[in-house]
């Protein structure tokens, strides 16, 4: 069975900005869900904002393997139900790949537990990615390094957890560096951060990038069944103990009582 | 000037349980402040739930330099503001420390991005802690091992990320293992996670406990002045990159409009 | 095409004892092999210390997906050159699979950079194994913990480097507790220590640890073609720099040598 | 008392070559130990390799705090037998700061097992160091970047394991980034890589360089007793074991047998 993909994005910029509705005539969830059917054993779709439920009810959360997300004028508008329920999912086994200013998208931060902050210019300047970790799944069959002729400039310090690797840091040509790929996991579900994508520009189009998201599809898919239960905190009472034990002094809670929270 | 810290204390059971009464008359977090304030270099007063403000006043937090934080059965009725105020002190460089049931805090949630669930058992079992990183600030001068002859029981899966050091890990008589010390950090902030601490046994008494308590304090106080501005994300403009670029190509933004979030 | 695996073992105590010989007749290579084996998509073979180049000559390893390993009594026996050799393939991709009594292996020493030290006790207690990280790809599929009457005891510390992950955490009978299933990366290559396997008990014949060897396969596989001049440190002249620049200042290498080793 | 700390130099092109010898007439490590002496609490000494046992006799490191190590022309002139001595050290508690083409010291591969590659070159271009981790203990003070007009160029991909946390990322005006300050631990030593210091230029006089250092030492510096016997895998007997036990199955070693190394 092919890696069941999403693509969402906010699909605003694309209705009200000409230069982004000329590069971008399907949305840019458009292209990035075709880049991604140009890749074996991947089938992605799309959803946006202004679908119900963002186009991400809970059904469909549940036979989705990998979600993309590109978010960024209108990042208060996504409910907070579907960050939540989208979160769950992540914790459960869904992987998440979050792009360029969906670093400020709510369930980036709900899952990262810090303001995700950075710095930034829009100035169209060349942007280099090196990547730091060869032959990781998300950089097979790059060159060790691609070019951006014109993007929006990122600076560091990312204001984001450690994160589990670093696969790409980009050198721009206003003097900054940041770093353009890092992976985390969450519970069961893995999660990847790549920089580029503003929308004034064509990035999407390259093929460097596209073959990144590729590879990040495949890397960010967990094969598992789905956890359930990810919030639970069960009591196994003493006599489900694996070692036969007695209790023994003052309690708290009365048998069968559950746990506070 | 000594390290200011904070111990928060739910004060609930304190109240309403004569067997936590018994043991902590000052109550847990009396306890704890008295154990630290044995400590060379620690200067350490106490907070309550039920205080204004639960006694982390803006002006407070600003001059405290590592919080201990003790909750169970009130985690719900911690004010969201206060949570947020607590993330943001974090960020900006405050320790913070948390202690047992605290797993199930509304701040350890915020921070970590995960559920924080495991299981558990309360039945006066013996737990053992084996120190698996020697000589970790946080383990300097304890033996390889200590054991608490009666501990509720907490199990793994812990469900939160991969920590920066794995500390300490638990055995328990019925048969369970977990981390029981883990470290993270959050901006500038250091995190430490202790398991031991159920209320109706008497942990914050044993010498051992107390001595990772002072360690720990010791180790997640960073001394440089608070950062400002943590969730800021400032545009840098052209006229003030680091190497001289001319703007190209098409724009979003109008000149010194702020960024989307 | 299936995942290449050899199986190393430096069959001794098969051929020196009789309890180990009728445990593994076939030799514990040869029941590791054949349990891998019955996995789709992989095809595995042994290789011992006894043959020629201890069965891993160039072109044999530069035809493997992933090598797992198990060594006890002749650690010391181990070519050095074969070390750096495998070393070297893991750099560039090869997945490599440690266990039990080969945390003191020559290779996982050298990938380690420490002395991958633990305390131990030979006497056929119970080990209980619990899943910290559900659903990774090396836990996928198993229960949140499983058993073995019989092992050998490993105690923390460990001395290793933090871990990529931690996925499972030991209970011991005589009580003790162990990080037994470890990750790391080491350059293009997938590094893992998976705990139990004493010659004296048939814990190969376990129906759990042999699904964990499957998935951990699975899981060190890295398919990407394997990385080339992992060793060197190429200067990139002045001419070739990714930005025009203009040479200055004093300068110790003339133009065209090599690097300082 | 002070931090005890050890400048350790290759001093070979303070011997041979003009500029160097202009840049640095006490020697790079001359140069380094008296900006450590700046610092409060500070007490920093130096080290040579022409010196017997290259300076570092045990008795010596046994009352060392912190190395600080740069070399360059000369590793392969460093003794084995040194190497060992303080990975030891270090394993047991001695902070190790390694810096620029120390990335190819013994000691460093050591510590690292991986080959610590980089691409280069030496152009005296611009570097521009960016603070990833602000206000960590190694940032403490620092503006959020810093330049050196004139540096050799480090490129990535560095081949290190992913370090603990990543601290400053550079900027080089040819085109290429590089992760420049990060940390890692072996045993309960703290290691600290530090990519500036290229010996024709004046890198070590720079003010901010200077403070990243003395930052450094404090951070590397481990106050605990140095650990002993730190490669010992000690036998715990039945009869010593936490827990009453008693011995099933077959055994390999006989009563008070040492482990097999």
């Amino acid at each position: 069975m092919p890696i069941r993909t999403i693509v969402w994005g906010e699909n605003v910029h694309e209705q009200s900005n000409a230069t982004v509705a000329g590069l971008y005539p399907d949305g840019m969830h458009g292209c990035i869900a075709a880049a991604l059917n140009t890749g074996a054993g991947i089938s992605a779709e799309t959803a946006t904002l202004q679908e119900p439920d963002h186009g991400l009810p809970e059904v469909r959360l549940a036979a989705t393997d990998v979600l993309i997300w590109w978010g960024h004028a209108a990042h208060g508008d996504v409910a907070d139900r579907v960050v939540e329920r989208v979160a769950g999912h992540v914790w459960a086994g869904m992987g998440l790949i979050l792009l360029h200013s969906a670093h400020f998208s709510k369930i980036f931060k709900r899952l990262m537990g810090t303001p995700c902050t950075l710095s930034w210019r829009e100035a169209g300047e060349r942007e280099r990615l090196w990547v730091t970790s060869p032959n990781h799944p998300i950089s097979a069959g790059l060159p060790d390094h691609f070019e951006l002729e014109n993007e929006e400039m990122y600076g560091e310090p990312f204001g984001v957890p450690e994160p589990l690797e670093t696969i790409f840091i980009s050198w721009f040509q206003g003097g900054e560096v940041f770093r353009s790929g890092l992976t985390w996991r969450r519970g069961a579900g893995n999660v990847f951060y790549f920089r580029p994508g503003h929308e004034t520009y064509p990035t999407y189009h390259d093929a460097n990038v596209q073959k990144v998201l590729r590879n990040a599809v495949r890397w960010a898919h967990n094969p598992a069944e789905r956890l359930r239960d990810v919030s639970q905190a069960p009591n196994r009472p003493t006599g489900a103990a694996p070692e036969p034990i007695t209790e023994r002094g003052p309690k708290l809670h009365k048998p069968g009582e559950e746990g506070f929270r």
